[in-house]
């Protein structure tokens, strides 16, 4: 954050270059691919449209998942550029499966793309990218499209190993810095595709982005100071090794997901993300004065369920610079914030569940 | 800068509504206007496209004056989106004339919206938008639409009284911060044009800024740190009141265009603007050096010329929280850069020129 509060310097002046430069070497590393990852000043949002208007052309045929409010954005957006979006619909908290993905490009065999959301935030869920991309590349030539946006960093992820297409993710998730830039991934194939797609675009145009990015510079202003933390985090991250990144999420959210059980809370998502847990509200207590607690008497900030959960379930994210201790307190803090809310458990099962799993003696 | 360092907070709790909620008032303050202004995630560049995509159909006319590197950008974009643009070029350095957008308007009378740019930052030309928004508003029932990127802040500038229709600006320019945040005004003939243009967006989709706008929201994530640092800002400029702020930078202008031809030196425009000068470099002073020895020796940053004028100008900001000392400061640097890159003068004429305006002494 202090990196951040320094004095601005120009884009376009060698101390920016040679920063955007490393931040250009370490997003490879951080998405583990040998090809271009273009840095955006926009949300993950925006990142994403960029892969639709840039590889596509109107009545194109883009397949997505749609399993919560991301994956339902997904489908919208593709429609608003006049592209023929196919649903996969899957219920939330439910990851899709082989058989949904190779029945819809059995349907439509001109897909030209299959849209997966890495880790669903609305829902905590994770896809298995490995094995659908796989299955993808197999039955047809869609390009595979992922929205890394809050797995990036967290789960799992090899661009080039396995065979992803594009792939987005937002400054403000796994990379820990303040929302307001976008990194976009793309294959080979990609850029190829990006060549005779016929969509207008202009300020999200990646072709114009490949051209700056191989000069290490960007075609408009581009969030300077946003950046400046990115290349600070990208190098915490190297140090850190991406693979102990990953098993450091993984580590913490299955402590977190025992320490929940050990409440005798239930899990909300059949196949859960390493980087957000949603949890169902014990039966009887108020979303509100439950929320208004952790945060107002605990200084935690959580989020609540969204559309149909709306009040029933709540969401713990564990995404970025967390340890061991963060789980503990979070488990701290709804232990007591559940106490008073009246629900009833032995107090401190939450923690002795997560601390077994976490010392090793579960 | 240190408002932005301290730790995050989410975009959709009560803390940054808070600040959402003040930063959209004083931004109509900032505009002069009762209109909504609307806050995107984005360089200045987005900002603008969105008003293309969102007040246009494909096969609309629009004008746009095209005096330098910026107003070329906004002949491109709307070619990239399949209107038709037609350009009014004057030379750089001039300000387009009534009798040319006249003229434009004459030959194109279906013209759905003129552009103009408020501060060339290219050539450091400012526009007289009071004027040519009456003329325009006049003769025709074009929308009036302003690149106001690097004039807001700087030159006076009344949305509403002057009749605008959409103006642009960016977060660092007359807003101080860092860049990140592009700022659109809308007029309600602009709101009306969004509901029948045909231009597909999804994440430039000012519908849908306007619906969050109204709750204090935004659709996407914004960068959130800019917009607790551009609260500041505009806390800053209502403090000193936006008619003070528009008259320093006439002030500080003024003073250091005294000091450069103190120098003996040639200005670049004819109708220069308050938010940057540029300068003819003097016969014999080689840009590299001269440079070089700015920022090196004395860590000022200045900027050169650009396509033609590469080499052969200079630009000088005096754009936001400037200060006469800061205009002495400059000349100093300036005049002992230039005195060993062999440019005959006499020392110190510049400061006493520019001193002497100051003082009213002159």
């Amino acid at each position: 954050m202090l990196k951040m509060a320094e004095p601005i310097m120009h884009h376009r002046h060698p101390e920016f270059t040679e920063i955007l430069t490393r931040v250009n070497l370490n997003l490879k590393y951080l998405f583990q691919t040998e090809q271009p990852v273009l840095t955006l000043t926009s949300s993950g949002t925006g990142g994403v449209e960029a892969t639709f208007v840039n590889l596509f052309s109107p009545g194109d045929t883009v397949i997505a998942v749609n399993g919560g409010k991301f994956g339902e954005r997904w489908v919208k957006m593709p429609k608003a550029f006049g592209l023929n979006a196919v649903e996969i619909k899957t219920h939330w908290g439910k990851a899709p499966t082989q058989d949904q993905v190779l029945d819809a490009l059995r349907l439509h065999p001109d897909a030209k793309a299959v849209y997966l959301v890495h880790s669903e935030t609305s829902t905590g869920t994770a896809t298995d990218i490995k094995t659908l991309a796989a299955v993808i590349r197999e039955h047809s030539k869609a390009l595979v499209c992922v929205d890394g946006i809050t797995a990036i960093g967290a789960h799992e992820f090899r661009f080039d190993e396995w065979g992803i297409d594009a792939c987005v993710t937002g400054s403000q998730k796994g990379l820990m810095i303040p929302p307001g830039l976008a990194f976009v991934a793309l294959s080979q194939r990609a850029i190829q595709a990006m060549e005779t797609a016929k969509l207008p675009r202009f300020y999200f145009d990646l072709r114009k982005a490949l051209k700056s990015h191989g000069a290490n510079d960007t075609p408009w202003t581009p969030a300077i100071t946003l950046v400046i933390g990115v290349d600070a985090a990208l190098q915490m991250i190297r140090e850190e090794g991406i693979e102990n990144v990953w098993r450091r999420h993984e580590r913490l959210a299955t402590a977190l997901r025992e320490g929940i059980r050990g409440l005798g809370l239930k899990l909300f998502s059949d196949s859960p993300s390493f980087a957000v847990t949603p949890v169902w509200l014990p039966e009887g207590v108020d979303w509100k004065v439950f929320n208004k607690t952790l945060k107002g008497k605990y200084g935690i900030t959580i989020a609540g369920g969204q559309d149909d959960y709306a009040g029933k379930i709540f969401r713990i994210s564990h995404l970025g610079y967390y340890d061991e201790l963060d789980m503990t307190t979070m488990l701290s803090a709804l232990e007591m914030t559940l106490s008073g809310c009246g629900y009833e458990f032995e107090l401190g099962s939450g923690l002795r569940a997560a601390q077994a799993y976490l010392t090793g003696s579960a």
